[in-house]
This record gives C-alpha cells, sequence and structure tokens, in this order.
C-alpha cells in the first residue's frame, strides 16, 4: 500500500488487554508499517505501556475513556450505555471516518450491536455474519457465520453465500471461489428447511457466483469449497470442535514424543519440521474474525488471545482496508442485486 | 462374559460389503471368542469368503436374500419394501429374539426407520439418538444425536442427556457420568430456545443425575464432560468436522516429517511412538454408533469402513449385549421416569 491508513482499536477488550493490545500493535508494525492507530481505553494504563514499545508510541494517538463493555454485558445493555466505552469510541471513529478500520477482542454480542446501530448494514443485508479463514488441506477456506446468528433462515444463509463469495474474492484474492452449505449429507434429501431453501435458491438463481452444493463436516478441513455457509450456531460450534480437536492432537503427539528416549531422540531431530508444522496450525495465525455486512471494516480478535494473535487480527483490517474492502463489497452488492432483478436470456433467444 | 451369544449383520450394507464384513468378525473373533453370527446376505457372495475365512464359517450361519437397502433409498420406502433385505432380516432377527444385537453398515435413515417399527421405541423415549463414544484429552466420552433428528425440542435433548447418562455408566463403566448440553458460549444467555429450556429442565430436575451445564464446541476434545448432549444436525457436523480436523492433522504431520533428511530420521526414530500416537486417534477405534431409545441393541457402522472398523462395531454389540444394556437402560428410564414422578423432599420434611 502506499498511503498511510488509521485504524481505530479497542484497548480495553479482551483477556489480556491493554497490555496484549499494545504488543499486538508492535508485532503487527514489523510488517505493517504505513499504519496509524488510535487507541481507546484507560489512559492511565497505556501510557507506560507505550513508553515500554516506543514504536507504537510513535504511530498511535490514545484516546482517554474510563468506560469499558465487560464481558458479561448484555448487548442491548452495551447499546444503551456503551456509547462511551474504549469498543464504542473505536466504532464511531470508523463512522466518522477518521479510522478505515476497527480492532477489538471484547465482548462479540456487545461488537455487533453497536457496530450495527453506529455503522449500518449494507444495502440488501438483513444480518451480520462472522467470518473468518482457516487451514485447509487445500489452503485456506472461508467460513461464516460463527456465531452472529443462532438461527437463520434461507434468505439469510443466501446472504452469508454473497458476502463469503466477495470476501473470498477480495481478502484470499480467488478469482472464482466455489460456495458450499454445511449440511449432515451431501445429498438434497437431507438437512433443514433453511438449508435445502438456501441451496435451491444458490441453484436457480441467476448470480454469478460458483455454488458447489452441500458439504459436511469433514470438508472443512478437506478444503472441498473455498467458502463454508452455515447458521452461526453450527458454524461456531464447527469451528471451537476444530480448535479442540486440535488440541486434542497437539497434547497426543507431545506425549508419543516424549514416550521413550528414542521418540525423544527423534522428536529433537525432526524439532524444526514439528515446529513448521505447529507454526501451520497455531490457531493465533488465523485470529481475526470480520464482521461482515456493516458498512465499515470491522475485526473480532478472539478474547483470550495475545498479542502475536491480536497483530494477526490487525493484519486482517489493515489488508481489508488497503484493498478498498467497503468499497468492493457495496459494488460487488449491487451488482448481484442488478444480476438478481435480471433474468437470464433464454439460450435461444 | 461366560455363555455364548448370537449377534445379527447385514452383510450386505456399506461400501466394502459383504468382504469387510467377514473380515470384520474375524477380526472381532479374535478378542470375542464367545459369539456366534447370522450373516443376512447372498449367499452366492458370502460362501467363498467364508471359505476363506474358516474360523468364521464356524460360528456363522448364511440366511440367504438377495434384497439389499441401497444407500440413496428413503427412509420411507425402505420401510414398506426393505423387510426382506439383509438389513430388515437383521433386524428381524434382533425382534424374534433369535440375536442379542445387530450391526449394519448400512444406509442410516432406512435402519432407523425400519429399526423403529420392528423393535419400538423405550418407554418414555420419543425418538432415537445415535451416540458414539470418541477420544479426548481426559479419556473417552460419549456424543449424542449424531444425526438421527435434524431438528430437536427440549423434551428430545432432556430424553437424549438421560440415553446418554445410561449409556455412558454402562458402556463406559462410569458412576456418575457428568451430562453437558452444546451451545455456542457456557452462560445461560445464549443459544437457541431449544438448548436454554433443556438446561433449565435438567436443573430444576429431580432425576438423579450430574448436570454439567453448557459445553462448547472445543470442550468435545477436552473432555470436559463424559456425554456432550446435542441436536442431530449439529451433532453430525461436529463429529465430522473433528474427523476432518484430524485428517488435516495427519497429512500435515506428514508432510512436517518428511520436509528434510532430517525431519525423515526424526520420524523414524520416533516410528514406533507415532504408531502409537496414530493408533490412539484412529477413526476406526471408534467405529459404531449406537442408536439409542430402541427396544434392542442396533449398532450402526460407518458406511466406508474397513473390516477393523466393522469389527469394533461388532465388539461394541457385543459389550452391550454382554453387559446386558437393554434391560439396564429400560430399569433406569423406569427408575427415572419415577424420580421425576416423585417431588424431591423438603429439606425441613
Amino acid at each position: 500500500m502506499s498511503t498511510r491508513l488509521t485504524l481505530s482499536l479497542d484497548a480495553m477488550g479482551g483477556d489480556n488487554a491493554p497490555q496484549m493490545v499494545v504488543e499486538g500493535v508492535d508485532i503487527a508494525l514489523a510488517r505493517l508499517p504505513q499504519v496509524d492507530f488510535l487507541l481507546f481505553g484507560d489512559e492511565g494504563r497505556l501510557a507506560p505501556l507505550l513508553d515500554r514499545f516506543p514504536r507504537v508510541k510513535g504511530v498511535s494517538q490514545v484516546r482517554h475513556t474510563d468506560s469499558v463493555v465487560s464481558n458479561h454485558e448484555k448487548p442491548s445493555l452495551a447499546l444503551r450505555t456503551g456509547r462511551n466505552s474504549s469498543m464504542g469510541l473505536a466504532i464511531d471513529a470508523v463512522r466518522a471516518g477518521e479510522a478505515a478500520g476497527l480492532v477489538s477482542a471484547g465482548n462479540t454480542g456487545a461488537l455487533m450491536a453497536m457496530a450495527m446501530f453506529a455503522l449500518k448494514m449494507l444495502p440488501g443485508i438483513d444480518r451480520p455474519a462472522i467470518a473468518t479463514c482457516f487451514p485447509t488441506r487445500r489452503g485456506e477456506s472461508v467460513m461464516l457465520d460463527l456465531g452472529a446468528n443462532v438461527e437463520c433462515d434461507a434468505d439469510n444463509l443466501v446472504q452469508f453465500a454473497v458476502m463469503g463469495e466477495v470476501f473470498a474474492r477480495n481478502v484470499l484474492g480467488l478469482e472464482q471461489p466455489s460456495i458450499g452449505i454445511l449440511n449432515i449429507g451431501a445429498e438434497g434429501l437431507k438437512g433443514n428447511e433453511a438449508v435445502k431453501n438456501a441451496a435451491a435458491t444458490l441453484q436457480r438463481t441467476d448470480l454469478p457466483i460458483s455454488f458447489y452444493g452441500f458439504v459436511e463436516g469433514d470438508d472443512i478441513g478437506a478444503g472441498t469449497v473455498d467458502v463454508v455457509v452455515t447458521d452461526g450456531f453450527t458454524g461456531n460450534i464447527a469451528l471451537k470442535t476444530a480448535e479442540g480437536t486440535a488440541m486434542l492432537f497437539g497434547q497426543f503427539l507431545k506425549e508419543a514424543l516424549s514416550a521413550s528416549p528414542l521418540a525423544r531422540l527423534g522428536g529433537l531431530l525432526a524439532r524444526s519440521a514439528l515446529n513448521t508444522f505447529r507454526m501451520r496450525v497455531d490457531p493465533r495465525r488465523y485470529n481475526g474474525a470480520v464482521l461482515l455486512g456493516l458498512d465499515g471494516i470491522c475485526v473480532k480478535s478472539h478474547g483470550g488471545t495475545d498479542a502475536l494473535g491480536f497483530a494477526n487480527a490487525i493484519r486482517i483490517a489493515v489488508e481489508m482496508a488497503a484493498h478498498g474492502f467497503n468499497e468492493g463489497i457495496k459494488r460487488d452488492l449491487a451488482h448481484l442485486s442488478t444480476a438478481q432483478r435480471t433474468p437470464r436470456r433464454a439460450a435461444a433467444g
């Protein structure tokens, strides 16, 4: 990117904030030198941290607030009372055009409610969806929704498919990403009404998107499609199940490689390769879920992440802002809605 | 076990049947010598296989049928026309008391429909649930439902909790298994109405079961609870997501251990430990899902499994039959329904 851009950060959101936020900025700056930051939070706690990270201090402006949205606060309450919280102010900076996007590791429900209220939805999108990238046997894919919408109808799923398609093209750089709907069988017979009707719409539609059909849980890791579409309940559980399985594997592997002197020696010799393996599946590398459907770039970091994970969430927001994601998704949605209104010409026409 | 028991097998169900069925029996017999088998299927194909496996031939009786329920057959059609199929006859042998339980790797929906019709439901249970054991960081846990019920209400989930509890006590041998309901947050605020209402019932109830509360996707691999209760849509996707993640990990690890001569040498030295690790997470070890809630033991093997996986499904059916699982679950359900009717005595009473 050639010009500097500014991100706003909820410096108080997340279990290890504000320390991991400031340290995360420091890590991010090593690879993203052209970014300025607005840090919203407790100046008394942020100032000494910035003294320890002069590189961060040089590109950051602290905007003080005492108010923080707690992790257990209901979204409705946060919406009424959280305007001046570190989260609320970080969102407002995007709304006001001061920042090109925001990152928060705070309360997901509150972030979604406040961001919807302040930034508004994109035309044609009813509800935001949480999307993330994840590693697969074929590379990287996107999954959405990951918990913004507990119950979804077919229209929601179709909108998620469209948003996921645009995201995969813009952020993963894929030319024609394939879309699959998560279901309990690849055949059309199975599943609930929402997935069946959404699949019927995507198959019938004249949208210029590449719809694969239904995929199953094991297709997520296989990378069968570039975009996995599902409701927020199932998506959240699938993503966390994958994380839990990864941790289980990590522990079993560690136990195996310390089971005998020979295994320990083998593990030592293969250490560098095993570190590459660990890095490849490190959940921190995939930290940073995007709230899609809002008129503004909003990235949610895992609340329990560390500085490295937070740095990745920053990287995602910067990439989206630098590539003009918000303008891109608006353009694509307008194009898609035109396509939907224009019937496909008959072959003999 | 001291007395012989008989299992009935759908010898034609599954992608690799009947070969993997006969070979599976052979593997199972090495550890379970006290079992006789009724093999339902095509005698012309079974006879030459039995000649190759004389140990299996010695304890098996072939009951010929030409009819097979295909994988794509709708359950309703199977119910009308499948009575004389290898699957239908294997179920009938249990109903008639000829066999103590059955194993099939065939069409899940058809198996469920036909088994419900022939064996009937246990008193107090509306719908069967598919349950399986899986490895965790703490040992082994049970999850249900894995796809029998796409949509579940709170009553279904409560019944699954009760059946899962009895299963964990009888098959995993746990004294007081803990039960969790799968949700997208541990707090009570989150989730759909079914999980919230089911949790409220299990918290309030006088059932002598140990209810932990909500668990999340990563608690599955962590082994936070002994029994994970969920609807069939979510459970099926969670289980398959875990399997897909396991395969992803396996591939990444293999790639890491062949990345350099040093890594290859390390892998070679640690080979025995890595084989133990692979065995620990081998999905074939966990093959064999149980259809709970039926008045009879019915084990569903994965359709794509091999002989080793099918042998494990046989082992589960034998263990359940040998421990009188069906009598146990009836006794426990009667006991629980008495407990539900009897109000807890007041502390001062």
